[in-house]
């Protein structure tokens, strides 16, 4: 793979290689030690809950809680200041007011790399001392020779070395997706989605304000980092935009970048305004900019996640070419679905092509003729909700030259309501097993309905066999137009 | 109510009036006796498990089984032909090979009211013995004085005298929404989906390839039926366009008609001519005339779900004008929601309004001026999770002039990771008592995450307090957008 130096990744004036690039971030990804400020002995207080999550996830480095009334807490020495802390500190977690923090970066000068800032109330507020502080704070940064993440964020999750996202101390398991989020709020969902769905994340960051370090910061270093493979964006707006375009132009040329610009309506780019002090211009603009750059632009957090989703399940098998069955009523009743799922894949221009006429032929001989739909998409309701019929008839379909990927609607509340779990999970892994076998990608639909619990244990097992599981058919359907627009833009080199 | 007669309400050329058009589906949704045909001492056969279906559901009249071998079977007698059986059955359940259909109709003339055929294999098949079968049954049919329902589908639903729908015995509770199905797969998610969301059926119907009664007729029962307020129908196509169009335009008058025709692609048409033999026309016709009736047209299963709740469950609130204020942030973290919340609803055309500066001057009060958005969107962030915080302000915007309807955005993966289930029920509790106390309508968007149980927990509460509860901002905006849509057409008389 082509690995450029960024044209742009330069540090206060001077231009950083990758691997300077790469020690630059160390010690807000991958911190040695971590200080904790604006604990009490109230253990409700934000900053004693975030120390707290550090002791809870199992934080692999040195904690150092800060309180000028030292003492202990939570089993750690508390430090008056940092003047007294033993080492260099990798990263801070700050939250107190914001008129304490200009004395407090004073005493961090020379003493730590990176902090972060929990406290808001700098730029997006709106006001002078806002303003005023969020000066002050970029000075006494440079003087002090650390980096700035945020203000008015959460900062970093990095579960490798069990760093979790926000004061709370769960932790996901380790992948290789990477996200990088302007809000707090919408990484809280992608960390969480990432739970629910079997997204792994090798890292993410909400940066709020990007005072210092801004998006184009985070995703160069994301796109230099050999242990990201796909990277996921939330975006409010840019104060450079030149920059941001450049680097995601050189970016998507490594690896798929996926975009999610928010604040495109006129109401939307207000709250953006108010939420991180973020200019949105035109929607028309930034998709262009988005487009053209080679990421992979996205509408919401719904999409943004169905597409990481399908990269890291799906992005080392090959798509060859555009061709899409559908194949669903694994229990009866598959007709309607068949004929909804056509309208949801051939409207976002997906080719269904007819099935050969041998698959025909042989599909007719395991299924029968009457009450099947057997074109393409597959109806395979005339199974009788029988394993082996299943995976013969779908095995038929993948064999099918004209056939590059297969959609599967499994509808587990159908299922369910007519028979028992035992015979539903003999069903499904019938697919499992075919992700194992096959050379062609497969892709899940599996709806919610009125039997979650075991709805939801079927997609963990999915997803643990590495197969991307959508709730609806247009999503599945976005999500595979995404992986095969990247493709092609791949191929074109 | 205006309530006219339909101008195309015939039966075998005479036209009905409102009292008779009700008597004449009387024996199909409210039957006072069932025969079920196909039984046999296997219970895993189809009709086997229709009639235990039957029982288990408590059907509410007489069961006939039928069998030429006669006897007992799941405690019932077995009466060899419908001619021993001691009374006029009203409806029929038949799911036996094609090939045996005329003799049994033969054996059902002027015995029977309504005759419903699980059985498929007729003019879907698209074999000259199918559409030969198609005839002989409708010519029995009229001289043997019974309608048919179906072919090739499931049927009746009827929680009220219990008939279940399709051959397992699960029956949701009863209510005012009735849906007309031309796949009975459609059919099944509707009914599952109801029992998940909270949507009450007065009645369903799945009728296939609607040989005989057909989806207009259907129609104009629903239509004319004081039980039901609203309709959802998915078609696959139209024997007769005129008349639909004709009954769709007399429905839509009388109560919201919400119509999802798929078979809108080449590909999706081609499905749906495999499946019930519907001539699918093309999309932009379709979409032309379901507006032109006044009927609500619906893209996919998730919309035509959507829509019914938001009736069911605001249809009797008067929205008075088109001012939606969005509310978020329950936890902390709700800047990235707003700004996604307003491109969600703002590209819909939903009205944003910026809140009067008095109500912003009183949030402030409450909120403080900190990293809070109070323009519109408003970002709870600052209520720190406080319950009576959280009511005060959402009261405010209630009471805010310029605002019609309140959408709530509760994230419970995101409460739930740093609060427990009691602070977090005491929190959207909060909600319910709003929509008993408010005049002005409530909607609620809970996204999915990885605290499902819960959600769902939350999602029913809400659904119980007559709250129409959405996954995504957009899939709310949608059902927001399909309401007030229909309340300006009744308004327009």
């Amino acid at each position: 793979m082509r690995h450029p130096a960024f044209s742009v990744t330069i540090k206060f004036g001077v231009k950083l290689t990758n691997e300077e690039l790469l020690r630059e971030f160390e010690p807000i990804f991958y911190p040695k030690s971590i200080a904790v400020v604006g604990i009490s002995q109230n253990i409700f207080k934000v900053g004693s809950l975030w120390l707290k999550a550090l002791i809870d996830a199992g934080f692999r480095g040195s904690i150092y809680p800060i309180h000028p009334r030292g003492g202990e807490f939570l089993g750690l020495k508390v430090y008056n200041s940092f003047k007294e802390v033993p080492e260099i500190v990798d990263y801070v977690i700050v939250s107190i007011p914001r008129e304490a923090v200009p004395e407090l970066l004073d005493d961090c000068a020379h003493k730590v790399k990176a902090v972060h800032f929990f406290t808001a109330g700098f730029g997006e507020a709106g006001d002078a001392t806002g303003r005023k502080l969020e000066e002050e704070l970029i000075s006494k940064a440079r003087h002090g020779g650390f980096r700035i993440v945020g203000p008015n964020c959460i900062g970093v999750y990095s579960p490798e070395v069990r760093v979790p996202y926000g004061p709370s101390g769960r932790i996901g398991e380790v992948g290789s997706v990477g996200f990088i989020s302007q809000s707090g709020g919408i990484g809280e969902k992608l960390f969480e989605l990432g739970l629910a769905r079997g997204i792994k994340y090798s890292k993410g960051i909400s940066f709020g304000n990007g005072i210092d370090l801004d998006s184009p910061d985070y995703m160069e270093y994301m796109a230099t980092d050999p242990r990201v493979s796909v990277i996921g964006a939330y975006l409010e707006g840019a104060k450079n935009g030149h920059r941001l375009f450049t680097t995601m132009k050189d970016a998507a040329r490594l690896k798929p970048l996926v975009v999610w610009k928010a604040g495109r309506t006129d109401v939307g780019a207000a709250a953006a305004a108010s939420h991180t002090g973020s200019l949105a211009s035109s929607a028309a603009i930034w998709s262009a900019v988005i487009r053209q750059s080679g990421a992979i632009e996205v509408q919401d957090v719904e999409e943004l996640t169905d597409t990481l989703l399908i990269f890291q399940q799906l992005g080392r098998l090959e798509v060859k070419g555009n061709g899409i069955a559908v194949v669903g009523g694994l229990a009866d009743g598959g007709g309607g679905i068949s004929v909804s799922a056509s309208d949801a894949c051939a409207e976002l221009g997906l080719n269904i092509p007819p099935l050969s006429s041998e698959t025909r032929r042989k599909l007719t001989n395991i299924l029968g003729r009457v009450g099947s739909i057997l074109r393409n998409p597959v109806d395979l309701s005339q199974s009788g909700s029988n394993r082996s019929m299943i995976k013969e008839a779908t095995g038929l379909v993948f064999a099918d030259s004209s056939i590059d990927l297969v959609i599967v609607q499994i509808d587990a509340g159908i299922l369910l309501k007519y028979l028992p779990w035992e015979l539903v999970e003999s069903i499904f892994t019938v697919f499992i097993e075919m992700r194992a076998e096959q050379q062609k990608p497969i892709v899940i639909v599996s709806p919610p309905g009125a039997f979650e619990a075991q709805r939801i244990e079927m997609e963990q097992q999915l997803a643990r066999a590495s197969i991307p599981v959508f709730p609806t058919m247009k999503r599945a359907a976005k999500a595979i137009v995404n992986l095969s627009r990247y493709s092609r833009f791949r191929n074109r080199g």
